[in-house]
């Protein structure tokens, strides 16, 4: 029975890891869908939006069973809690995907980002995925020190943000307002997306050690 | 015993509910700092922010300390749950108000909103605190029909966003790059803030009648 128990605990850290692989497919695809301005790879990822919701509520369903019919204590009952909450960063990364892929959408058959911009949003892209990639292997070593590295891995995104901005607000900035509001609007989906993330890899230094990392601090410093 | 722990659940909802008017008094403190450039009112959001996360940081830690020690089943465990996951879209509603006021404050002197577009902002901010003080009586009275009525409401924001965005790419506009971008951003924060209290009241929905409201279905077509 016990057993069987801890198997459920296993599984529910596994669909988070499948779930975070989700949302980084769709990430990937919002970014190719964006900066080709493929609107095919767009549509796939707005129709794809359902399966992640699907898998939300499938993980957030067993996890409240689990609470009623096991009735877990200490470290067990934090598993199960920190399981509930990232999947609700979790669908919003896969929210955030499909906000991408909407801007593609929108401005097709243009491209809504300029070209000397490629390069940037390309950067943001990586940058957030490796962070959600990193918090995907958090989850499965259920490795707390490693969780706290990820808050420093968001600067990154930051600095890449700010260097988005300066373009914009630049006097060599000839593409007018709509670019410029879809890439301040692109830039925020992704730095949320990578934010996301790291709540998640917050959430399983929870769940090993019952303690907020620091990191909480730091976070709520910049947001 | 028992009845205790039914105060300490109904202690729940009330702490949802003063946390609702923490933020909400947050986002119309934010407005008054952006549209009135007031610095103040601005740093007051910005350092007002450490109270909201404690107060979160108590409720979470109270419904994990009530899973643990009462071993909750069906309605109860659903009143907690709901209670845990509330908090973090509180916590956010929180961050988002922040948000406007940093707004604010890295334009000062300067209002970041133009004159004509004032009326919409306010408009806007009216509607999401509308929204989030309609999603506190929903918690406490534990109305799940009037949960459903929200996500109507939602749609009066997204209206206004798109006033605000025709506004600006109207070939009238001639404030440039800078405020259109802070626009894009603001409007985003608001319909977040309304979107995360219709969250709220969703989860009142499920807490009573144990069931995901329609809701869900109209919420994640539109996100």
């Amino acid at each position: 029975m016990r057993e069987m128990f801890h198997e459920e605990l296993d599984q529910i850290s596994v669909a988070v890891v499948e779930m975070t692989k989700l949302v980084c497919a769709a990430l990937e695809q919002a970014t190719a869908a964006l900066l080709d301005a493929d609107v095919v790879a767009a549509e796939s990822v707005i129709s794809q939006r359902a399966v992640i919701t699907a898998a939300y509520q499938a993980l957030a369903d067993k996890a409240v069973e689990l609470l009623a019919r096991q009735a877990p204590v200490a470290g067990d009952l934090r598993i199960i809690v920190a399981g509930l909450r990232g999947v609700d960063d979790l669908d919003r990364m896969g929210g955030l995907a499909r906000h991408i892929a909407k801007v593609a959408r929108m401005r097709y058959p243009q491209c809504a980002v300029p070209d000397e911009l490629h390069g940037t949003v390309r950067q943001m892209a990586s940058a957030a995925l490796a962070i959600a990639q990193k918090a995907a292997e958090v989850v499965e070593a259920r490795d707390a020190d490693r969780a706290l590295e990820l808050a420093t891995d968001d600067d990154q995104i930051d600095a890449l943000r700010r260097d988005l901005f300066s373009v914009m607000l630049s006097p060599e900035w000839t593409y007018g307002v709509e670019p410029a509001i879809d890439l301040a609007l692109v830039g925020r989906y992704y730095e949320r997306f990578a934010d996301h993330a790291v709540e998640v890899a917050r959430l399983v230094a929870y769940m090993v050690t019952g303690e907020r990392p620091p990191l909480e601090a730091a976070k709520t410093a910049s947001s």
